[in-house]
């Protein structure tokens, strides 16, 4: 039988990753959520991200999701044991694949990464050790940039808040000349252009990106469902749409459809 | 008996209004419950906001609180109505407290009053209705300013990027020329240094004070019992007890406790 990808995310976020679906398995259908109810994720404590993981993903399975992405960098570090133990479907985070992605690289320069996350990622120490047992050598260093998100969920994508704020996080990191720079929220790579305009000698690598071609490897195309992304959402579908819009480049087919996230 | 105040806030923005109970009611019994865990309110649809304002009082009520400060402008705007509705304590919100000041302030001067507040407070008009129902007159023009909720509740009250998003959200209101402006979320007095910077020539309200001003019209201190500030959260106790001695200028005492609200 034909499968079905879910997709979920705190918020716009994961986006970047269901952008990278539709390249990647052109054509086939994919279910999103974004908990917009409750993002910011990033900013609260490891218990409670990996509740708010759990009814995301029992969503995406009631859906008919039969492999889960987790596009969102800090359920990846903080709630992926919690969700591949407690569901009977595949789930994909975006920690492993990114550091395998980013040690590739590192490997074959200075043997430096740079990661950028949110507060809860960077706490929680999950790059690192992805990174660490695949290669013990290389050289970690980890910023939190807690106002990313805000920016990007405010459309302030560039322009000078947008650098104001990516200097600030930044700018001590350009010494430590990183090979490459995780961008470990599915959020930052709608901030490329302010992160690579500071870490110029860096190759950014998107970590929503690096888990739908993850879950290619696990699951080829021909394997999925033809069909569209659906788009769901726990609050303000208006809102969601109108940046997807902006984000995606295009209309969200269908619209947005808002769901009780707390009943699950 | 004696009566035992509640105040709540989505999260930091509250204890504005804490600081004034404090002054007011100096030696009083208070509880303070921010809901860090689904902070910010103001990016939110109503619904959603009248659905975590219900949570937050059905806590409040239970520890035993007989009178609610709405230290929210956002549920002050948006879900008082309902709360006075369901709940058989008195509701004081920030709105209505706040536009009698204003226009107090405005009758005497230009009649006019410029209003800061949330996405979710500006959309749903209710100081306009407010002010108007005091003073027909007076004109009314509200600003969204939905970055200053990050600023807060990540410290940046003050320097470059406060003052950047000041710029962009208040420099078009210089030449309105108000008397008085409304902080219309509690968090915005925090802001109160780079605001006052750009509307030099309008009195600031601090709408959570004067939410504290009507509480105590409404209830002496008298008749409220004696004791501390008990401070709940819904995630992320330390961080909140780490902004909070920030904010309030001391320890917390006592610690802050954390809470499951959606169980309420």
């Amino acid at each position: 039988m034909a499968k079905t990808i879910g997709i979920f995310d705190s918020g716009l976020g994961g986006l970047t990753a269901a952008a990278e679906f539709e390249k990647l398995f052109n054509g086939k259908k994919y279910i999103y959520f974004g908990d917009t109810a409750r993002v910011p994720y990033g900013t609260k404590s490891a218990d409670t991200i990996c509740r708010y993981a759990c009814q995301d993903t029992k969503f995406l399975i009631d859906k008919g999701a039969s492999l889960i992405i987790v596009a969102c960098g800090t359920v990846s570090a903080n709630a992926i044991d919690e969700l591949k133990k407690r569901f009977d479907v595949p789930v994909i985070g975006v920690v492993e694949p990114a550091a395998e992605k980013a040690v590739e690289i590192a490997a074959a320069g200075n043997g430096r990464i740079t990661v950028l996350g949110t507060s809860a990622t960077v706490k929680s120490g999950a790059y690192e050790r992805a990174i660490n047992k695949i290669d013990p050598k290389i050289e970690v260093r980890s910023v939190a940039c807690p106002m990313f998100v805000p920016l990007v969920e405010n459309g302030y994508t560039e322009g000078e808040a947008a650098a104001l704020f990516a200097r600030e996080y930044l700018e001590n990191s350009v010494s430590f000349g990183a090979d490459a720079v995780i961008l470990g929220c599915t959020h930052y790579p709608h901030l490329s252009g302010v992160i690579g305009e500071i870490l110029q000698r860096s190759v950014l690598i998107n970590s929503g990106k690096e888990a739908v071609v993850a879950a290619k490897k696990y699951l080829p195309a021909h394997m999925v469902s033809d069909g569209n992304g659906e788009f769901y959402v726990s609050d303000a579908p208006e809102a969601f749409s109108r940046l997807a819009r902006v984000f995606m480049g295009r209309e969200v087919a269908d619209g947005v459809k808002c769901i009780d996230i707390e009943s699950y």
